[in-house]
């Protein structure tokens, strides 16, 4: 479906402006497999257009690929070779050539000149908030909302939401031109309430596995109580209420999406992936929650951590079926009023 | 007096354009403690002569940082908070906005989109060859051009300048707006003779400690024998020759100047500098040669081989007075004729 709605959104950027060089940037690019994914799309959804609108001589590809500086992109950079070859041999002598630069920072910032973008698009990264809300102490053995949260709790999270993505909506507009398109795919849920099962159930069974470690006197309660995720996983309306709020962007489509927490190991495109679904799903949440378990807990129980975490995965999997929701967003820039 | 060169060419490209973003790439930018020295002295000189013609708002720069993939980008994005902060310290809040992306891959071919950028810089990079020139097999002992290098072997080498140094500029031609400026700093030669000592002395002494280490049956023979510097130091002559061949650009100003070898610590900014000149040259060579070598003889007689090259430095440096020579060029991109 994602890739539907770029092909969309792609046509309306390439398709409605005659473009020498498009700049498409990938907000949170990540390393690894995954990191090509979402601009070999984009490339050939333009490639597709081109052809279709019969356009001779395909444009020049200017790709920002962001991630915050941590980011490993030294192994981003080493792979570039083998790529560009194997688009070479995909999209064939035709297509246009393309130019990769890796862009440190933070999305919740300016990270490109002024009116210097065509195309925006960001995968599974705006869930995650600038810093933890604060006033969440009151969460105790919750790592991140819970139906047992204060609801002073969920108004925290909810509020450093809106204040990160309005920051995101702001930045994004002063970079990208007049009918430049975003796509943005958000980690989020369909139900109105913050604390559904659909987003917080995840984080559950891993305050769970968190816990045991606190009865078997591995990790403090303290530590458990003070620790918490950074992520806030929204509806459809509170997307589309901020992009409204912030008043520079026009929405195409907004859709929310199902997708098997068991097809999450191949949606990651883990290299090794077992017949166990539990532990594939607990091997992807690691690759994206360890960073934040190592900083707070330490280094040395982290192979007990998701051992565990897969266990209670596994159980609940096979009692019954559980999702993540896919919160999918097109907009265009609109013209400024003031020009 | 490169300063001097850049302030002058800034003025060409800032003071004569109404950019609102000024892109500026600095080829060859390596990692570590000089990696923002060049765009860090261009950024001022914009500022410098925005106040002198009174413009009230500063520019955007985007800056792109361009090294070989295997250059360490991960440790400069990680480094950019702390500069950005000192820029910032140093330059005040009215200074624009500076947007730094990493650009992985070789000058020689091209790394961005067709006119896209306004300054290109690079200083102590374009000295190195694409590869080490084909035919060289009867250099023997040398592993730079010497004295006793036989004329095929001078020749071989003058052509791979000559094709990489052309294929450069062809490149930076299609990039550079017209009226884009590009200011080339090159460890060269003042003299006409490619084998003349002020470029080649320097690596007949590596030479020497590597022959002793044949000697002394640490290195085999024909491992010394198969190794090359992919190395050529024109001198002005030759470099204004491909750029009039190329014809793309207007010389503006070209110089050589020289450098002693002792000052060579300080300019490259080495974290611990010692007393002894032949010690802190060895240290300087090192971290320009040490991946060639290491790729040709093994990392276990590194220490040994820098060793012996810092003695003979050493003692070479009490008995004369030795220089490096740049060669800087300052040019301009030619409005194209075709259009």
């Amino acid at each position: 479906m994602t890739k539907a709605i770029t092909e969309e959104a792609v046509t309306g950027v390439y398709g409605n402006m005659f473009l020498k060089t498009i700049c498409i940037a990938d907000l949170g690019c990540s390393s690894g497999p995954n990191t090509f994914i979402v601009v070999t799309e984009v490339m050939k959804a333009v490639d597709k257009i081109r052809r279709k609108f019969g356009r001779q001589s395909s444009p020049e590809f200017q790709i920002y690929l962001n991630d915050l500086p941590g980011n490993d992109f030294n192994s981003i950079f080493r792979s570039l070779p083998r790529f560009r070859e194997e688009l070479k041999e995909e999209l064939g002598s035709e297509f246009g050539q393309c130019f990769f630069t890796g862009v440190p920072g933070s999305f919740y910032s300016r990270l490109f000149p002024t009116e210097s973008l065509h195309f925006v698009h960001s995968s599974y990264s705006l869930m995650w908030l600038s810093q933890v809300p604060k006033g969440v102490e009151m969460n105790k053995e919750n790592i991140y909302l819970a139906s047992t949260s204060p609801s002073s709790v969920i108004q925290a999270y909810y509020e450093q939401f809106q204040k990160d993505f309005s920051m995101f909506l702001k930045c994004r507009s002063e970079e990208l031109v007049s009918g430049g398109r975003m796509v943005l795919t958000i980690l989020g849920r369909k139900s109105d309430d913050p604390t559904s099962k659909e987003c917080c159930y995840i984080w559950e069974l891993l305050a769970m596995a968190l816990k045991q470690m606190v009865y078997e006197g591995l990790i403090e309660q303290e530590k458990l109580y003070s620790f918490s995720i950074p992520q806030y996983t929204p509806c459809p309306f509170e997307v589309k209420a901020e992009v409204e709020k912030e008043g520079s962007f026009a929405i195409n489509r907004i859709e929310a999406s199902e997708i098997n927490w068991a097809a999450c190991g191949n949606k990651f495109n883990l290299p090794h992936s077992f017949n166990d679904d539990g532990y594939n799903v607990a091997k992807c949440m690691r690759s994206v929650a360890e960073p934040l378990l190592i900083d707070h807990f330490g280094e040395s129980i982290i192979d007990k951590i998701f051992q565990k975490y897969g266990e209670i995965l596994s159980d609940c999997m096979c009692k019954e079926e559980t999702k993540f929701v896919n919160v999918t967003i097109s907009m265009t820039k609109k013209e400024r009023m003031d020009g």
